[in-house]
């Protein structure tokens, strides 16, 4: 079996000069990154405003295992897949992270046959958007630093201190800090946090901006501290906005590369899906519906998260209608959450595999609340049984569900055209009434039982002290008409990471809330947040080198 | 007057493939970022080993002064001059850091007339080789801690980590932080410290590798702790030295940008002139040589520093010969050292000229001690006058040193034809007899006082008792043979920055040696040396920004 790399290093790319023109951009609206690589320029994407006329497909999943669903996997075969059947269509991805890609995960570029390319590079530096994040991010926070050490004229209050530090990379150390160690000239001492660049809320930010006027009014907006009276101190106050989007110009135009097979992708943006929204950037969406047929991309983690964000966050910013929800799902992922050991995964039960169906159940009734049809993609394993796989067509027709068999890992486009089928007869079918669960009416409590009830399933929702306090400040303030940004365990449809499948009888407990008011969500922590991944015992990094002037262990 | 960025806005680049292939660099030796960036391909450079054909001018100065004598400004201008004149030439630069962009420096780039371009990229993240410098000090130290957290087999000490972490940041309070505090799970706590990234000994590694090979195998040798026994621990024993050098793969490729006048620029690279050697990349260097028939490289302070490391550490790691040395100061600058205050360095001041003027004198000596010829360069102000112009030309005709008078800020290759004309003569005069002043062959204190006594004029060395002992201890490793690279103020010929001109009876005080195993240098510290800046009061950052969609503020 190759891996991933040994695939992509095999496979001859195009100039993406030459991919891009295939969607009617011009070289001279390009920047190139190489070869391989471009970026939009500012001047053609401005054009593409209001042209957007393709039709937007979520790829999204059931909770996410260890075992891994593929979901960016089937958005790249399924984008293949569809060109394949002679439509135009782009797929719209996030930038992986240095951080993941270093530590346990690997790349994050797709897999086997249905993958982005150079794969290597876009699990590395790719086009700098990061560092770009990571620059403007730690430029706010030496300004603001910088302030206390030279007089504090804000006021600061070091003990209030909300804006942290952030590098693109696992470093567990990181996470708790003591800054300004030394002397009078080495700044104030104080406590700090590192988190990964993905995690800031730059990242959040780059990824909702419409444009760069619209980037600058929520750079503005940063809530970074509490002053002395206990008021807000924004990011504008300390007058270093202007310089955090000129580092960021460029990490704002989108990026082009492509498939293996060599149709575009686009990748852009990829905040947090806990403490942010785990979408690409409204731009790359955007742009894809304007140059082609078909949009496809993917939500972070589960429905329950992902899709949920997508659509009431990411879409309502922008003002998306999605035509199609593309539920992930594997046989083995199924039969886990029906209780099955990981060792017992690959064999035929079907009791297991009944129980686990009441999770993609939950996702299908969830995508269905927001007016979005859903159609269930099998990412296909090769010990699944055509008897299991049969069953579970069965329970989604039943169901009035198009169920599709994906093998685009193993067999490329080949092997999503009956998942892209499925895709066009939902879509022509034209069943789509979306809506946003939450809307700006609502109070931020309300809409907090609204996810619990309606999206997770709960009996309802606790707060503890801290978090009650938050809500009150909140629902009295300017920003009670935010949307809330939920950030709990991906792993269950509850806030407890071992209740797999369909769990009842839970309330969601919300520990603490708090503002990114540049994003424009409150965050709901319903659980720890790790915003700070650290290195496992043997990490990737030890894999990765050249072998005869090729890189070798990015996977 | 125009500010340099305005000028630079001006100007309508060439798109950086025809300026290339001016130089006989066709487009698919190229890797574009955007239309006036490039990268030149790996198996290009590859290419051109050992086909260094070309003289190599240094642009060198007298003691730097918070003045500034432009030595950026006189290398472009010198270049584009010879341009002027029909030579093939090509200038090679360092790449700016974004820290002292945003703190009190602006740009780096050249000023006026001499500036390369699009300088707000060059200033900014440009190719992104900074960024990728900052993530692979980074993973070493995250694997590091990593590595202690996960059991510590290698019994690294951590009283004794020598490791920084660092960021391309001007932030104070990351000069001595505490890291892992928290629980168990948040790996062990120790103190640590932040650098900048230009002081990373990997940014001193990629300027002075070679090849992709011996960059991985200085990576190898770096020196990251002492482990319980007191033994040296290197990055190789980490096992994350090759994921180290696939990070580095692109920022390894010198970067084409042009100047104003569409002359070729090579601009990469950027280690500190005090703690390393403060030249840009061999390779760029080598690359210029390959390609035209002058390369125009500086080198960062004045000769004292800049000069002598260029000789004994660049030229010697390269086996690189120098043909002229351009020694670049101001009567401005002269009449400073000279004991003027800086009020009154704008008006007439024979005797204050004459008394600067032992410092040019002795810049002048020590780099024929390297058998280099000199010339000297008079960065021209609108106050100069006639009278003191001629009065320095006579000072170093007597010496048998050509002088030329410098006006490339205003006047672009037209004013930059006198200094050009003065290197044509003395590179054809050919009174080279290039040879280092340290040789592996001299002890370790031989080389310390060699450049104390030769080049300083000190009567000799004083050790603390620290460096007394690190003395013993490198001169009985296999490190002894390396030659040192001195950390002492730039101001002063020796080491206490208050001591203008020529200062005479005086010791240099010895207070720290350390080992850059890695870049293949022991660093000599003569004096604090800071290798994290903070921002000023009012930071530059507070005038960046965008007006109109124009970057403004930078300069």
């Amino acid at each position: 079996m190759k891996s991933d790399l040994e695939i992509a290093q095999e496979v001859t790319l195009q100039p993406i000069a030459l991919v891009a023109k295939n969607y009617g951009i011009s070289e001279e609206n390009l920047e190139l990154y190489g070869k391989y690589k471009a970026k939009l320029s500012q001047s053609f994407c401005s054009a593409q405003e209001g042209k957007q006329k393709g039709k937007l497909i979520l790829v999204t999943a059931t909770n996410p295992t260890p075992l891994g669903e593929g979901k960016t996997t089937v958005s790249i075969g399924l984008n293949d897949a569809l060109n394949r059947l002679g439509k135009k269509s782009i797929v719209a991805l996030r930038e992986p992270s240095l951080g993941p890609c270093f530590g346990v995960k690997g790349g994050a570029a797709g897999g086997g046959y249905a993958q982005v390319a150079p794969m290597e590079d876009i699990n590395l530096h790719f086009t700098g958007d990061f560092h770009a994040i990571t620059s403007a991010n730690n430029l706010l926070a030496a300004v603001l630093d910088n302030h206390i050490h030279q007089g504090n004229a804000l006021e600061i209050n070091p003990k209030k201190i909300l804006w942290k530090r952030c590098l693109d990379m696992n470093d567990r150390v990181l996470r708790n800090v003591i800054v300004g160690l030394g002397n009078q000239a080495d700044g104030a001492m104080r406590e700090d946090h590192f988190q990964i660049t993905v995690a800031s809320e730059i990242m959040a930010i780059l990824c909702l901006a419409k444009d760069m006027k619209d980037l600058q009014e929520r750079l503005d907006k940063i809530v970074v501290a509490y002053n002395k009276k206990g008021e807000r101190v924004y990011a504008k106050d300390l007058e270093c906005t202007g310089a955090m989007a000129v580092l960021l110009k460029d990490a704002m135009q989108p990026n082009l590369v492509q498939s293996l097979e060599g149709n575009l992708a686009i990748i852009h943006g990829g905040p947090f899906a806990n403490i942010a929204h785990g979408c690409n950037s409204i731009r790359a969406t955007k742009m894809g519906l304007a140059l082609a047929d078909f949009l496809v991309t993917e939500a972070g983690f589960g429905a329950d998260l992902g899709a949920e964000k997508f659509f009431d966050i990411k879409c309502a910013a922008a003002g998306l209608t999605p035509s199609c929800a593309v539920i992930v799902t594997t046989l083995r992922t199924l039969k886990y959450y029906g209780g099955l050991p990981r060792e017992e995964i690959s064999k035929e039960n079907r009791e297991a595999l009944e129980k686990g169906l009441e999770n993609l159940e939950k996702h299908i009734e969830n995508v269905k609340k927001f007016g979005v049809p859903a159609v269930v993609a099998v990412n296909r394993f090769a010990t699944d049984t055509e008897g299991e796989l049969s069953f579970l067509k069965d329970f989604c027709a039943q169901r009035g569900v198009r169920c599709a068999i994906m093998e685009a890992y193993g067999k490329g486009s080949e092997g999503g055209e009956e998942l892209a089928k499925a895709v066009l007869e939902t879509v022509e079918a034209g069943e789509v009434n979306f809506h946003t669960l939450q809307t700006p009416e609502q109070k931020i409590s309300q809409k907090i039982e609204l996810l619990a009830k309606e999206i997770y399933g709960a009996d309802g929702v606790e707060y503890s002290n801290k978090a009650r306090e938050e809500l009150k400040k909140l629902e009295e303030s300017c920003y009670s008409n935010l949307p809330i940004c939920m950030a709990k365990t991906p792993y269950s449809l509850s806030d407890k990471p071992n209740l797999l499948g369909r769990p009842k009888n839970f309330r969601i407990e919300i520990r603490e809330l708090s503002l990114s008011a540049g994003a424009g969500f409150v965050v709901c922590l319903a659980g720890d947040v790790m915003t700070m991944p650290g290195l496992p015992k043997e990490p990737a990094a030890k894999k990765i080198g050249f072998e005869n002037e090729k890189i070798v262990g990015i996977f």
